[in-house]
């Protein structure tokens, strides 16, 4: 990605990274090592056999190129090192391993932005309980409603797409060369366990080598994290606008030759980060997978794993950013209220102000930050 | 879409025809003025105000082009036979429970869909346990596998896509002009959980107008559902092919011009189903709603959901009923293991026949029939 | 498509009907008679063989279940009343070519909005050269411009996207069984260029029958068009809203309720359309097409087509018909400018007023109307 | 991307990168500060002004987070060396311009895969056209057909393909703040014009800030030239299966555990990379560009058209190796069609022999021969 550390957040883009991918591989690797030594498949295995030292992503996947995947020419390398490594697996096991290794590692990055981005819309409907401003549908003022109401389902929603991206975890994987875990004989379903066991992984019921909805769910909760991010974006960007100024983005946006202008950084960007997660998603959830491995679709799914998740947790770390020192001016808000959105107000409930016409929003507010704290 | 008969079951075309979202409409108004009634807000509204009779879908789209909705002349319509209907609700409100309703009844058979094509591949993974065939990676031969393994593998991800679907139920709809519910005073969260009691829809802690994770759950459920519906479809054409033929589709697909080709029409249409499936569900995923109401990304909603949902269901139809009459030429699938795969098994396994190296693909087995029976 | 009189107009909605497409099948069949008659391939077939009457779409997509297209029971039916039709011909050829016919007819219809979406746009521009109004870039007011510039950028946008969709024909489609016409002899290459003549379809240098450059060129100029039309929209909705007004859509978009709210109604359901229609559209671009005839990509594009041609009308001709009546408020727009945006003109130009600060603004205007002449 | 020397080739890598991203920046402002001056508004500044040294793409993304792009920093940077860069210019002026010369460079890399492909392609049409195969419909053999038809197939949709990227060039940008070029006063026009010329690139007609379809044309583009490819591709890996063995391809693929397999390594990372291109392209294509400059569209916009370009190259780069290298066993072709299907050709054609019955298979290879070498 062209300048991408304006958009992902450094821990995130080392969590994706080529030597992340690499770290994954060789936890895999000695994993199953272990596992197997455990059961007394093969002898212990050193721990310096999968030393990163001496190995290097870009060299792998030049390597790579012969066979299609770079955990081919690690093995080589590795088996250099001792001939007992990668006993009775297949590349795609490990490397699946390691895409669940960097989803869980990224993915928690992921989601610690989501919490702060929940925070920061707690805190942001619980101050504004009380704080008038227009209901806006189709773009057009409405009746009354709170800025507390509004963040409150900012909040819900982010709230959700964090749970179900909290339930979507890549299990180990473990099957051989083509799912019957063969070459382990009988001691097939020890060894997954056992490798489970050394990952902290979930242990799968089968192999999914081919039977992808495990990454597919995984996808599918980034791109509703991101499009729920985006949601949030989208209206600070609108409430932003020159014409409504009824909240400031904190980071300045001038550009060089305009210094009045206060552009909405944070919301831009936090947009331009959802549009590309939910295109890689896309990649994932269209996959065929043949038979018992792809020729394609799975390769395919290396790297848009790598950008739903950098992205999805770049989206919600600017949008926790831009809400943490979001500016809210709470007159002017007050303020926009046409008076036909007044008069709407005293029409149907007789109210006089718009404070009367609220209905029950501040208990929604109570619900939703009822879900956050749960 | 043209000849749709030919892609979707009849049931399924009915659940989200123009006439089955018009019965939500009206299911909806009903369920809000008997709400309201059992409340003592409103009097009680006969439900013969809520019939279909003399009400038509086609006029109400047509006529909605005024104001973008068909909900508004809708209203007109009921107003005129009661005053008291849609008393404190917004169109979305209406138009939402009815994607609701249909949401629930079409999905209802999407799963029945789903239901029984896992059964379809419970049969053969039993049946098929020691039916000793190539597994393939990349498109080649590597190992042996089993039948029963193979189908074990579409029967978990059918069971866990299933199982995803059956989660992501939209609730109730009841927010009100913006979503404050100021009609209806303080007696908002009455109506809401009497709503939804009337309609046996979940009762949602806010409104989501404008905060769609329900609606994209659902639709990623269906994209997830439709990927692992579409795997099965490609594995039984690639399995068809005339020179491997370890399997026959049951229908003719016969062209005029040539008698001896049998085509895999199930497999073929099942595919074209799930790649429209996927198409609309990233409408969904991908639309951005804006404040209390967005300005098109709800109204792109409709079709999206239609189409997810029917096409879903297509593709699950027809894998059923391929599958319910597969041929499987077991004999053939023997046969066509090739000399290095087999010997690829007598060198590591030091397996005299196939059959000695298939670890613990039974087990598999038994794990996957295990998730089914659950 | 629920309520789809709602999203596209009636003519549209016509021409990409089951109805228009067996019209297309018949077409085909007829020319392809005619040619080889004329060829004197086959004795004159009588043109009653080829009227709609006894005909169904309906129950030929039922009965097409059995093959998995309409053409083959269409073929039957044919045949019973004349022995010579379909000679020499796959369904494939006869399905695609009348694709090629619809995607003609419905394309006429689209180009026909864009071009009336262009002429509204010509006049804005042309009225508007002198309308002093903000220029927004990320949502903020940055330096003035004209509304005149802001309508010609779109006209350019949509003659373009006319044009791109202009050059995006679909020729006739005849290869036979498997591409070679071999049931034609030597004389396919006559048969092929009279069947083309006959159409008044361009002449395919080769079978297209799994080499989709010519479907995949329309539906990304379907999409283009869809975004271009999607950005006016866009535009327009967020001008129209209740802060800002410089716009009122002629659509009343009043709701029930809310007597004082004027939706923006069109742009609104052009966003939704183009949003169907870009997705339809990726269903082409994304199809893996196996060998001479694909088992699935090739059944997904009828539909897929439909879509995009129906839904990329339908957004034309929602903006048309908006801009057709939209109200500019030019004092609006030129009390919006805020303090700061003038300033800046005076900063930088020396400019007293934003009359003196628009740069070739106008000469810009000149341009895009020259484009338009063309 | 993880591992991504696997998928694209080294010298489109870097025509992608950061480091050639900050080069255009960099060539897009000395051109404007030389054409401004070849006009007399501002002295010559020296070319030392636009040096690479002393700027890193890292650091400017970093300190874009301010506001949002990398420009703004380097035109901090630059203004320090000379007071004159960046007269009348905005951000997005620049940012386009440099998208422009990133996508005209790796656009010729691109080509020149295409170019490599076709002429693969050609060799192969040419080469085979007395080869006899089966014609494959639904993945079932039909009639024979030839492997230089088949291979002419390919050739004319990478002929196409290629030929519609030719057209899709992105032109200059250049409109100021607002696309009124107002600091310019009145030699907007003569500088716009200078300034193109300066790069070579085609002059816009008007500024296309937000109006974006030469970047949907070209994204586009590249989505339908990687399906062309993607199709080769899908027929190698079939052709390849261990039960039809028709081709092999160069690249060994063996895995360390399966010496005898041969992985279609080529075809798989080939459609990886397409699936990946076209995710790439759909974010150019659905992007909504609000006003004059959009708050999130455009930001989204330079990861995706890196992508698609890296990726479309990467797909026809190992299709072309593939091809290259690629082993046909025309005697396996011939073997492996069935009785039935030659006895379909005696049926229909009254031909003895399969090379009886292949039409104007030949006339076909001739067509899709002169479409290469015109």
């Amino acid at each position: 990605m062209p300048f991408d550390a304006l958009f992902v957040p450094d821990p995130l883009r080392e969590a994706v990274s080529d030597s992340a991918w690499l770290r994954g591989l060789l936890v895999a690797e000695r994993a199953l090592a272990a596992a197997e030594a455990r059961l007394g498949l093969i002898p212990a295995v050193a721990d310096a056999v999968f030393v990163e030292e001496g190995l290097d992503a870009e060299a792998l996947a030049r390597d790579g190129r012969r066979v299609g995947n770079p955990v081919e020419p690690l093995v080589r390398v590795l088996r250099e090192r001792s001939e007992h490594v990668h006993y009775g697996a297949t590349s795609q096991d490990v490397m699946d391993t390691a895409a669940a290794l960097v989803a869980r590692d990224a993915g928690a990055l992921v989601r610690a932005e989501l919490d702060g981005l929940a925070a920061e819309c707690a805190r942001l409907a619980d101050e504004h309980r009380a704080t008038v401003m227009a209901g806006r549908t189709l773009l057009q003022q409405a009746v009354p409603t709170t800025f507390g109401l509004k963040t409150a389902g900012w909040l819900a929603a982010v709230v959700e797409a964090r749970a179900i991206h909290g339930e979507a975890t890549l299990p180990a994987q473990l099957g051989g060369a083509a799912g019957t875990l063969a070459t382990l004989g009988e001691r097939g379903l020890d060894v997954l366990r056992a490798f489970a066991e050394e990952l902290s992984l979930p242990e799968p019921a089968l192999p999914w080598h081919a039977e992808r909805v495990p990454v597919a769910r995984l996808a599918a909760a980034l791109a509703i994290a991101a499009q729920a991010v985006s949601k949030i974006a989208l209206d600070v960007a609108l409430l932003a606008q020159t014409e409504v100024a009824e909240v400031r983005e904190p980071h300045e946006g001038a550009s060089s030759t305009m210094p009045h202008k206060r552009n909405p950084v944070g919301s831009a960007l936090a947009r331009a980060c959802a549009a590309g997660a939910q295109a890689a998603a896309g990649v994932v959830l269209r996959g065929e997978h043949e038979h018992e491995r792809a020729a394609g679709a799975w390769h395919a799914e290396w790297k848009a794993l790598s950008d739903s998740l950098a992205l999805t947790g770049g989206a919600a770390w600017w949008m926790r950013e831009t809400l943490a020192g979001l500016e809210v001016d709470t007159r002017r808000m007050r303020a926009n209220l046409r008076a036909e959105t007044l008069s709407e107000a005293q029409r149907f409930g007789g109210a006089e102000r718009p404070e009367d016409y609220l209905g029950v929003a501040d208990a929604f507010v109570d619900r939703a930050l009822a879900l956050f704290r749960r």
